[in-house]
């Protein structure tokens, strides 16, 4: 029933509404305050087709876009993990699937299905979309720490190997821009130990 | 040369951050806080594949998408202006399009264009992608609004006249949707004047 379809469409386009409220570690360049999931996932959306250019040829970028878009809407449930919080690490695939089954799970099951999808190869990265999508997600994380001097690596005294490892992805996915992530380390003095 | 224009681009998307900053005067469904509009373009960007059955068929969606990821870069510089402010309608236009000279000024030259030319489609709403994409950005507010129980509607004292001279921009674009305006005009209560 077309009535009921819409309505599907419509509780779970509200329920979108929360990703706007979950913080996660990084804070907006300038450190007003901390940088929101839903934010992060537009910024990230928008630099896919200005850093096309960078990923390997022949990638279908309206597929990267759609996963970017999709990629964090599990954290409306499951929260926004630290990137070097290994506690958090350890339950946080168990947390985003539950999370995943009930998000997904409001809209009709062919969308349910494809918005799935999207995540499920966003988080498997087996396709070039995939790694240039994962990779663009460490990427703005580097540049936002760019924009604050080290932000969240000063802060949390974090390793220059830790960040390296961190953002390995980049290397894979848009390996173009790997020497950017040199630059910037160095930039903000985070040395080798 | 390579190097200078990745410098223009990072520096771009550096720039961008500051969309993350500019309110709305539509708030967060619950009413924590204001929207801002980087989120808010990121809801949008959901929206399109979750509704394009509702668009006109034949629609190039990944340019809907394209579209509502920069539709309000512009206010990064101008400012969001509310709808239903005539004083600053007044000035928009111009403020608007001084923005995205300077902004999109700062990219290359082929990507400026780029987003010069979807900005400039979104305004003149003179193709299917624009129309189902302003619809959209309608719908959105609607949305918000109902989820407030008429939000800045009954805090502005708004009409439904006024609202649904607002929201014409749907039956244009999206006309499967209008039945909800409709609906949700008379949930929250606001009845012909």
């Amino acid at each position: 029933m077309q009535a009921t379809r819409l309505d599907q469409q419509l509780r779970f386009i509200a329920e979108l509404d929360k990703l706007k409220g979950v913080e996660r570690m990084i804070s907006l360049i300038g450190g007003a305050r901390r940088e929101n999931s839903a934010e992060h996932s537009w910024h990230l959306a928008v630099m896919a087709p200005l850093l096309a250019e960078y990923a390997p040829a022949g990638l279908d970028l309206a597929r990267v876009v759609t996963m970017l878009l999709v990629h964090d809407v599990v954290e409306i449930d499951a929260g926004d993990t630290f990137a070097f919080d290994a506690a958090g690490a350890a339950d946080k695939d168990e947390r985003e699937r539950r999370a995943a089954v009930r998000l997904f799970g409001l809209l009709p099951a062919d969308q349910a299905g494809e918005l799935r999808g999207y995540w499920d190869e966003f988080e498997a990265r087996n396709t070039p979309e995939a790694r240039f999508a994962v990779a663009l997600d460490r990427f703005q994380g580097l540049l936002m720490n760019r924009g604050n001097g080290g932000g969240t690596w000063k802060i949390h005294s974090i390793t220059r190997e830790q960040v390296l490892q961190r953002m390995a992805p980049i290397r894979e996915g848009a390996p173009a821009l790997w020497s950017v992530v040199l630059t910037v380390l160095d930039e903000v003095g985070l040395s080798a130990s």
